[in-house]
This record gives structure tokens, C-alpha cells and sequence, in this order.
């Protein structure tokens, strides 16, 4: 391609409302602009991004053994009602009527199409498993949307949906697409983790979350590093402490802390570290106040906490609340000598703790040494309540874990007959039984990827792309194209040469000065450049950096395809 | 592929709702799947015809230095505001309103979308012109959808924009484009034609439909054998007669006709030509009575007629009309006698005509042997009124027409500065004076082209696909698969040979009967099919029948890729 014949329309400037750094880089490099709240084009720079890791999911999905196909936008109310979606689904549905004032949605997603078009043509066990796939525009109506295209209103998605005569074919096509995702984004060169997630009311460990690792993610991982365990921090369970309580030591003191109402003071304030603190957090499930424990360095899990038995609605209790249960106000809230209704919840941590620091339910006083059987009974309840915190046990014993912050691109998740038993999804199984199939669903971002790779991708100067999804594998920049036939011909010569070596290179053919088209190369994210300059090849020479370097390389103008083929992996 | 990791899912019977050939076909053949009314699925097998249509589609429109972006499918009600078409649209426009009560719509067509990013993007005449494309989803709610996929609500587009500075470059642009569809159409294997079409309040040559013949096409065009020139029936100039008007011969005589009310019916009564019959149709224009003079055998084109001074907004004269201002019942009309107040407007044949049959303005009567200038005055004004019938000379003096019937596929426009002004679409010329930039589109019905093919090629087998686009290019069935160890090993290596010269082969390893086989790959359109049986292994041979042939050809086996090579035209 070369420039002259491309839109290229890069921005000296991104415009303010981009809180993102690869929102506002997607729109300074021109990759995308904007029409409406959470509406973005793709103009033809972001659409041979988009292409490249389109391509690449095509072909993973294809080598999965997934057939493609396209399904329409507009999907009818009805399969929604059948499915009982039309009710629960908010208003990120958006809901539309037609001319006949019959009910639709833009669809968020597949599922009832893709069941009701099986459902009409596979019949028999002998017919699956089959698996079925689109990569297709979806709108989900955001309140707030933002970011860019990260979390835009309409967007792309690969959908893939599989269907089995039994849950253990099931698994194999979910282990198997596990394994695709995984090639997927290897091959789109991004560092990524798979995490285990919730799967809901479903049950079972059949949902993986697959994670594009950037300081800007929005979701929190644990992760260990000598080993595949990866969770959400909602979901990572904190093992209990290996060592077994301390016994206690010296008795039970009051101690006054005026002032003093989080743990990091009184820590500071008594001199004692932080993990030898318990909070104490009220909050109000099923009409009563409940008293939930954690060391005073750990932070309450409320996905977790709301797992535990009668708390599934909870939240914070008041302060009136809490004055009229303890006849106290908060910061010095703690479980001694509390009224025995109460009930006490506390974390796997605090109940190993011995001669630990706690409230004194009087406001100013805090008590220390305090251990549990002797100056307060045994916790009602201990669990698991808090986040993991770095270098926390791995739950599957392979190391300590670390924490990182991903981008949300892919999810896998058994659905099991969720939909093919509302939805009537039935094939006749060997012995001549009408049973529902079973059926997994399998998502990419197509859209968010762009995004996600720019948010470990950047620089400075720009955008620093993955070569398998750069809009231009390699730039060449000429140096007076437009006066020297010298040049002129021997970047003719090259660019000729590279597209034969089926690099994707762009010649910038513009009359513009260097440090304008190095700029733009630069901020669009081709990650490899070659200069073609008078001096040099004269020398025989051209001068090589890679986006990433800091130095340039001299290139013989004989090697240069086959040092571009070196650089490029192939 | 191989049927067996394939989504085949064909139907003995069409469903009823089918009325068009081609839908049937792609419904039998499960190309498509109903979703709703106006929306269905494309299916595995019909998702490879589309993508075969697409990629020649792009390739053509790269190639003419178009750039490919991709905008989105919903769009926000302000940019239609500023361009007049949310007030104009009708209900066709699907109109959306969003959880924020903003309204938006769902796209039939981005000039708007596209103006609002180029006018952001260029400012100046250097950086004209511009071409612009894409592939995208679309959305027109048809009252009544119908004809599968060549009616459909939801379809796919391409469509093209193109910016320039001057009239002159968009008529380069339009000539390269009015090229580049030949070729698509051609690259498609479709028999089709390029019409002149109606350019409405913009006036000028600058626009012309592309119409895949087909018996079943909803367009009527009437085009010249031995030249380009097609148009629209209802928009191909009638020519005057060559020849002169006869001199008159004998006066003027009143024939009874009672009964006879139509020109058929008097020029057998009266035992002359239909030809030498003319009929006179009243209409009201501007409340007044206008009498329009057909030959016989012709038909009124109404908007050749609406073009005529005054008679924009006409309309069909009541009987009550016609008889206070004839005194006359509709069926014996004529231009003879009648008041002077009367405009008379007569087709160019009628004004060439001498001694005519017309009526007489007195139920039960006609008159024979009229001639203008001597029983009535010359008439008022002589214009095109007609559709061309066969045999008509054509426009461009190149032959005389011939009629067919076409269903329009594509359609490229020179909207000059429609939306530009409207939109303040600007740049900046060389004098540094800001001009709206001069526009064009182009668009491609992606969707449509599968059923206007399937409605240009089919049998009572099924589907006749020209190889660019049909599913798979080549099928082989293997006869006893599972039982020949023979058949297997040369089944697997013909197959793998012929992936490696690069055809699109189907391998139908299903455990099926072989008349069930070949049924369904004649039912999907495969062009070419090659039998392997034991029989003719045996003797060094396989089978080989084309979709159109009515004779098996034994083709040697190692000549057989060569053989499908050359069928293939490569």
C-alpha cells in the first residue's frame, strides 16, 4: 500500500474527552472515529487491525473444527421470550419495534438464533456434536458507555456455539477451545492469562475468562506465577493460614486511641504491624446486624461475603444501626463483649489469629491482646471473606500468587441445557429418548482486542503494535523521493521486493518532511521501519529501527528482505 | 472440507411460504434459515457463497483505489436532521430510541455517516479524491418482505462514496466504477446489464443500475443487441418514426362500433391493424381535462408523462369528468371535434400517423381515416409517451431494442453536491476558497446477488451456481467410503491433490446412500462432480459429471486435477 493511494489521517491532537490511553491513541492514529456516544467507524487504518485479528480467530475456529455462519443483527422478541431473556435482560437490551409495532432487539448475543435454527435441523444424537460460529456486529445499550472501543455500544464479536449429546463431549469441545483461545492470542502476540469465573447459578468450574494483562484493565487478577492457576480477585480463594493459632499471650488490655479510627492508625498509634489488627465491618442481611472480621491489612471480598448463609442481599449497616446493635460509633467497632445474638463472621486469617488488636465498641479505646476462647467466644462462622493479597498460597499449592489487571476479550462457559431446555433444543438419543442437548458458548471481544492491544502496546510516541496485528507490518520512508531518482528507484525496487515476500509494507509516498512521516509511522505502530536515503545508498546501504529500539541498524540493501523476514519471524 | 465436518442440513421440501425460485431453492438447500419476517441466517453453506460474492466484490473495488472502512450500523437522528432525510424517510427507516430516550436509526444507507467523517478529515483540494467503501449490515423495514434474501429487511451492502473537487473528476470516478462492476459481474459469472437510470431532481446521465437478467426480475429493460445501451423500460426514449406521415387518402368516415371499447376490439371489427388504431386517454392535470394520443398497440409510460409542462401530479380523468367534458363514455374518445380548451398531447408515433381509427366522442362510434391538419388541428404537443416495445429503434442509432426482465444488483450515482451542501461537506480549492466537494455512490446488494444468481441459474435438480461463487467448486463422491479400502485410498489422495492446486473440493464422506449424495450436491449448485467407484478405479477412471451436462464423462485418474483445471478456466 502506499500512502498516496491510503486515508491516512492521523491527529496532532486527541480529543479530550478520551479518558483512555489507547482510546486516545485509536483516535489521534485515526484508527477510529467517533459518530455517536459509544458509536465508533472504523476507518480503513483500524479496519486493517480489525481484519488481521479477525483473520486469525477465523482460522483458529475453523482448525477447531467450527463451522461458520451469520446470523442477523435484529433477532425477534419472541425466541426472547421463549428463552425467558425478554423479561431479565435489562436495558442494555436495546429494544426496538418495527413499522408493525412487533417487538426485536439489536442483539447482545446469539444464543436463542443459534438454538432455534439447530433445533430445527439436528434431530439425532448421530448429528453432533456440532460446533457453530460468527463473527458479527452486536450493540449492547451501556449506560455510561466509554473508552473507546472497549466498551462501546456496538461492537464485533466472535460468537461460537457447541452442542453435544452429553456433558463429557461438552468438555472435550470446551477443553479444546480453551486451547484455541489460547493460540489465538499467542498468535496475536498479546500477553494474556486464562482465569477461572463464575459460573453463577450453573455451578462447576466450566467458565474461563480469558485476560489481556495491562495496568489499565479493569478487572483484577490473581495469578500464580509457576503454574496455569488464574482467578479474578472476586473469585481467588484465600486459603486459610498453613501455621495453626499462636497461643495467647499476656491477658486482654483496653487501650485509648482517640482519634484513631482505621487499623493503619492504631497500628501506627500502638506500634504493633498492621497484620496484627482485626476490623470489624457491620452490615445488615436478612433484617439483623452481622459482624464481619478481617485482619486489618485485608480488604472484605463482598462477592464472597454475599456466598455466605443469610447474607445473599447484605449491605452496610448504618450508623444508627450500628449505635443502636453496640452503642457505638464506627472506627472503634470489634467482637468483644458483644450482645451474643450477633452473629460473628470471620475470615479464614483472623480466626489463626492470637493477641490480636481490636475495637473496643467505645468510641476513643481500642483493645489489644486479644485472643478468641478466652476474652471472646469462637467465631459463629469462618470463611474465606477477603481478597487475596500478593504472595497469598495458590489454591492449587504451586507457588504463592501474584496480582496483575487484565482486560476482559475472551469467555468460554459451559451452558449445559440452560437454554436447550427452555427453548425445547432436542435430539433423540441412542436409545430412542428425546433429551436436550448440551451446549457451550464461546466469546472474543473482536473489537475490544484492538483496543486491549494498544493498552500494552505504547509508547511516547504512539502506538507499538504486534506485528501479526499491525496495519503495516513495515514502513518504508524515503528521503526526497520526489527529487532523487536515486531514491526513487532503489524504494521502488524494495517495496516491489517485500510485497513478493508477502510482507505487508507501506511506502510512504508523501511529500512531507522525515520527521512528519517518521511521526506518523511511529504513532500508528508499524512496527518495523526502513529509511531510504541518498547517503546511504550510496553506501549500499538502508537504515533499519524496529519501533521498540533505541538505536538504528544498517542494513546492506541486498539482505534487507531477508533481515525483514529474520525480524518478522518467518 | 469434508461433508462430515460440515453443516449440511438440506429439506426434501421447500417450505410453502416460498414464492421466487431462488428462495425455495436457498431455503432446500440450507443456505438460509428464516429467522422473521424479512431476517434469515446464513448458514454455513450460504455464508460461503457470500463470502466468495465479497471477496471479488473487494478485490475489484481495491483495485479501482477504493479504501475499505466500516461504519457502524446504528446511527445517530442528528446527522439525519442535517442532511433532511429523518423528516423525508419513511417508515422504512427503522427508527430507534435508546435507554436515554435519544433516537437514532438503524442504517439503510451511510451518505451521512460517511460525509460527517470526510468532512472532519479533509480540508483540501490536495487531499481529493477520495473513495471510500465498505461491506456492512443494513436495514430497510419493508412493509411487505418477500423473496428470501432478495427482499429482506436485514442485508448486506457494499457501499461506496467517493469525494472530489470538480464534476469532471467524479465523472472519472464514475466511469472507473461503471467499469469496475463490469467486472465484478463478470468475475461472478453473471449474465447481466448496465441500464441508465433515472437521475430524478438531479438531473443528468449520472446514474445507472446494474440488473442480472432473469425471467423472474422485477425490472423491466429494454436494450440494444449490437451496443451497450439499456435502460429501464420506463425510462428508454421512444424515438420518433423515421419514415414521414403518409398523405392522406380517403375522408374521414364514422364507423359504428357498439361495443367495441378497446382498439383491439375495433381493428378486428374494422379488420385494420392495431396499429392504425390510436386511443385517447383523458387525464386530469392542473383541474383541467388533458386528452394523451397512444398508438393502439402501445402503452402509456406514466413517468415520461408526469414530465410533460403541467402534468407533474396527474392523474386518471373520472367518468364523470370525461363525460362533462367530452359527453362522452370512456371507450369511444378521440381528439376529433373536441373543444379547443382541450390540450391534446400525442405520442411522436401518433403525430407521424395518417389515415387512424379513433373514437368518435359518441358511445358506439369510432372514426376511420383521420388525419391531422385536415379533420383536427395538429396536436398541441408532440412527446415521448410511451414504453419502447421490441423492435423499437434504439436511442443510440445502434440497432433496434430488445426487451428482458432484471433484478437490480447494484446502482452507482453522481449525487454532486446533494449532501455536501446540505452538510457543509467542504474543502478548500487552489484559489483558497471553501466549495462543497462534488460526491458519488455505489453500491453492491452482496445479499441479493446470491438469489438474483440463484434465479439466473437453476434446474428441477436444484441450483446451478457459476463456479466463482458456488459453495464448493468441485464435489467428489466416493462410492462404499466405509467399506472399499480401495475407494478410501484413492478418495484421500484425489482430494489432497486437489486442495493443493488450490480447488475448492468437497469430499462427501457421509455414510449415505449415493443417489442421496449426488441429490444434494446438485441441490447446492456444485458445478463440478467426480464419482469414485470401484468399478472404474479398477480400470485407472473416475467419473466425471458437469451440473449442466446431461452425459458422464470417464476421466483418467491422473489427469483428473488437470481436467477440473482447465473446466475451471485456470
Amino acid at each position: 500500500m502506499r500512502t498516496s493511494a491510503f486515508y491516512l489521517a492521523t491527529l496532532k491532537e486527541a480529543p479530550s474527552e478520551a479518558e483512555l490511553i489507547s482510546h486516545k491513541l485509536m483516535l489521534r492514529a485515526g484508527l477510529i472515529k467517533p459518530l455517536a456516544r459509544g458509536l465508533y467507524s472504523w476507518m480503513p487504518l483500524g479496519l486493517r487491525v480489525l481484519r488481521k485479528v479477525e483473520r486469525i480467530v477465523r482460522e483458529e475456529m475453523n482448525a477447531a473444527g467450527a463451522v461458520e455462519l451469520l446470523m442477523p443483527a435484529v433477532q425477534p422478541a419472541e425466541l426472547w421470550q421463549e428463552s425467558g431473556r425478554w423479561q431479565k435482560y435489562g436495558p442494555e437490551l436495546l429494544r426496538i419495534r418495527d413499522r408493525h409495532q412487533r417487538d426485536y432487539c439489536f442483539g447482545p448475543t446469539h444464543e436463542e438464533v443459534v438454538c432455534d435454527a439447530v433445533r430445527r435441523d439436528l434431530k439425532s444424537y448421530r448429528q453432533l456434536p456440532v460446533s457453530l460460529y460468527q463473527i458479527q456486529t452486536k450493540f449492547r445499550d451501556e449506560i455510561r458507555p466509554r473508552f473507546g472501543v472497549m466498551r462501546a455500544r456496538e461492537f464485533l464479536m466472535k460468537d461460537a456455539y457447541s452442542f453435544h449429546a452429553d456433558a463429557a463431549c461438552l468438555q472435550r469441545t470446551y477443553d479444546t477451545m480453551h486451547r484455541t483461545y489460547g493460540r489465538i492470542f499467542e498468535r496475536l502476540g498479546l500477553r494474556f492469562r486464562a482465569v477461572a469465573a463464575d459460573t453463577g447459578q450453573i455451578g462447576g468450574s466450566g467458565s474461563h475468562e480469558f485476560h489481556v494483562l495491562a495496568d489499565s484493565g479493569e478487572d483484577a487478577i490473581a495469578f500464580c506465577p509457576s503454574s496455569d492457576y488464574a482467578a479474578n480477585v472476586e473469585l481467588a480463594e484465600a486459603l486459610a493460614p498453613s501455621l495453626p493459632r499462636s497461643t495467647a499471650g499476656g491477658p486482654m488490655r483496653k487501650v485509648a486511641t482517640p482519634g484513631s479510627k482505621t487499623c493503619e492508625a492504631v497500628a501506627d498509634l500502638l506500634g504493633v504491624p498492621l497484620e496484627r489488627t482485626v476490623k470489624a465491618i457491620a452490615v445488615m442481611a436478612g433484617a439483623r446486624l452481622h459482624l464481619l472480621l478481617l485482619r486489618g491489612d485485608h480488604k472484605l471480598n463482598e462477592v464472597k461475603a454475599s456466598k455466605l448463609p443469610g447474607c445473599a442481599e447484605f449491605r452496610f449497616a448504618s450508623d444508627d444501626e450500628i449505635a443502636h446493635a453496640l452503642g457505638c460509633e464506627p472506627g472503634y467497632l470489634g467482637p468483644v463483649g458483644i450482645d451474643a445474638s450477633i452473629p460473628v463472621l470471620a475470615d479464614r486469617s483472623v480466626a489463626a489469629m492470637a493477641d490480636f488488636v481490636c475495637g473496643a465498641n467505645e468510641a476513643g479505646f481500642h483493645l489489644a491482646d486479644v485472643n478468641f476462647g478466652r476474652d471472646l467466644p469462637e467465631p459463629g462462622i469462618v470463611a474465606d471473606l477477603r481478597n487475596v493479597v500478593p504472595g497469598d498460597a495458590s489454591p492449587d499449592g504451586a507457588g504463592s500468587l501474584e496480582l496483575c489487571r487484565g482486560i476482559e476479550v475472551g469467555h468460554i462457559f459451559q451452558l449445559r441445557t440452560r437454554y436447550s431446555q427452555s427453548m425445547k433444543v432436542e435430539f433423540i438419543d441412542e436409545a430412542g429418548v428425546p433429551r436436550p442437548m448440551e451446549m457451550g458458548c464461546y466469546g472474543i471481544g473482536i473489537t475490544r482486542i484492538v483496543g486491549a492491544a494498544i493498552e500494552q502496546g505504547f509508547d511516547e510516541r504512539g502506538i507499538v503494535f504486534p506485528a501479526a496485528i499491525a496495519p503495516f507490518e513495515v514502513a518504508l520512508t524515503p528521503i526526497g523521493l520526489h527529487k532523487s531518482e536515486l531514491v526513487r528507484a532503489a524504494v521502488e525496487t524494495l517495496y516491489a521486493s517485500l510485497q513478493s515476500a508477502g510482507i505487508d509494507v507501506v511506502l510512504d509516498d508523501r511529500d512531507e518532511r522525515p520527521g512528519a512521516m517518521f511521526a506518523d509511522m511511529e504513532l500508528i505502530g508499524v512496527p518495523h521501519r526502513i529509511v531510504i536515503g541518498e547517503r546511504a545508498l550510496e553506501r549500499g546501504e538502508y537504515e533499519y529501527k524496529g519501533r521498540r529500539d533505541e538505536q538504528l541498524t544498517m542494513i546492506a540493501r541486498d539482505s534487507a528482505a531477508a533481515f525483514l523476514m529474520a525480524r518478522l519471524g518467518r
